[in-house]
């Protein structure tokens, strides 16, 4: 296995391992997490919505004042190179700008730094554990932090503030969950670290209309359910009621829609996965592994 | 001038200029902004208030569970190490602690990072350029972004979730002011990018109670105006109360006490800094350059 199989980076201007990827501590992407990414799964040697994940990316890049001197088939060309430079055909390939450093000497205007781009692939990795997703995940909806709220920082410019979702997940994985989600200041249900969710309320699939990303899979789970002929609703889900549904999921591009068979102390379907949820699951994974949402990586070397 | 008086850095065990000192593009403490970190000034070769720097930090790190291989008097070596062999008399010098990177491949528990800590030195940077701290700032309250919960993420552990701030300070540049406020959620004012708040109300200095950073530069504020028996209060001020304020001033480590002229349209004492912040920025900048509260640099070279 060569280094690249390990993962590889395209930064400053070339392919490198993704070990010799690194940037400033003092670069406002980390100092200020003034930044955004994106990430598209590679399944089988084809991107799966790279189209979706590109227009996404040009959107947060706008709604952040970010402009880094890349286009956006510039992106396209170096996500095909760093996948067939690693090899990779089950990859996670993240896309990445930040504001940069500042050109000014002490300068705190974020106006005159400069905003750089940077892309990364590493070998497949699952939202959660393969036999966790089998035997369908145990979530907690957490007593402390709350989720961001979109009146501070916009979610659907996708960010790396994630100070609430991870001290939500420490508090759920020391009580013996395998994940947590968060409420927003309403009472109402948000998201989890990495993902969206669902339920299935009297026969409806029903997500968060606001407070969460607007996530390519979560896009993916409804025009699923669309195509099963399952009515799908984009409202807000109070707690109360989300612990009341017949079935809960989730959705995430590392992992597709995941089950969900416990939520605090509440038992789903007798534990098991839920019939609507493994419809729409295994549908999801037909069309990630065949179809029209692919884009074949181009250049592998055993091509 | 050698490379590390542009700046220096304490990184992976050994000192480096600070050009030299990054961090992988998948640690945590940049892909989760799960970090971090804080700031002590070197004023005229001695850090202001190392000890409560370094109370702060050892408590962030605790709040975050945050749990590098580094003591409390092995951070203090390192910042008198990096700021000697930068030889720099005036500086910034930050600390940071990040989750780092997963020992488990593939893992998405926090528990199993390897946490890591890394220290930096660059010359002072003034919080608001010279020529705008002398005439006093002009402050916009932003329209846009309200400041993230203290129910989402705890402002008290120092952190680099900026998104709101650095939204906010876009708004405020781009229709001419200096810097910016953010309000909460219930309309109070909250801080700034880097500084927090205070208003001086019926000879009352008054700064916000809840929703901000426990800043060393805000306790030494309110210290001083006890030192020269200016009443102090610490409560919530809302947005209305706090335009009405006879003098307006901010406190950063980045500048001390900064006296601000005009918030919003509405012009503070015919547009010069007020009496009372300019006693209180005085004396703070005598207690910065004198006194008790200083630990002179040990092992600068000219000594």
């Amino acid at each position: 296995m060569s280094d690249l199989a390990k993962g590889a980076a395209w930064i400053n201007g070339r392919v490198v391992p993704i070990a010799d990827a690194t940037i400033s501590v003092t670069d406002w992407g980390f100092t200020r997490s003034d930044a955004t990414y994106d990430v598209v799964g590679v399944w089988d040697g084809a991107f799966f919505r790279l189209d979706d994940h590109l227009d996404r990316f040009m959107a947060s890049l706008a709604k952040l004042h970010l402009n880094p001197d890349v286009t956006r088939d510039g992106i396209a060309d170096i996500l095909h190179r760093i996948t067939a430079a690693s090899g990779l055909r089950h990859a996670y390939c993240a896309f990445v700008a930040t504001r940069g450093m500042q050109r000014v000497p002490g300068s705190r205007d974020p106006r005159t730094c400069e905003n750089r781009f940077f892309a990364w692939i590493v070998p497949w990795v699952n939202v959660l554990a393969d036999d966790v997703v089998a035997r369908g995940a145990r979530m907690k909806i957490a007593e402390g932090p709350e989720r961001i709220s979109p009146n501070a920082v916009d979610p659907r410019a996708k960010n790396y503030h994630w100070g609430d979702l991870t001290a939500g997940l420490f508090e759920a994985l020391e009580d013996g969950f395998d994940t947590v989600a968060l409420k927003d200041g309403d009472g109402n249900i948000t998201e989890g670290p990495g993902f969206n969710l669902f339920a299935v309320i009297d026969g409806v699939v029903v997500t968060p209309a606001s407070g969460v990303l607007e996530g390519i899979t979560r896009r993916t789970a409804l025009e699923v359910a669309h195509s099963l002929g399952i009515p799908t609703e984009i409202r807000d889900i109070p707690v109360a009621e989300f612990l009341e549904a017949d079935e809960v999921f989730l959705s995430s591009t590392g992992g597709g829609v995941v089950p969900i068979v416990q939520v605090n102390s509440r038992i789903l379907g007798n534990g098991a996965p839920g019939p609507v949820s493994l419809r729409l699951r295994e549908t999801y994974s037909d069309w990630r592994a065949n179809g029209p949402l692919r884009t074949p990586v181009r250049g592998y070397r055993e091509n």
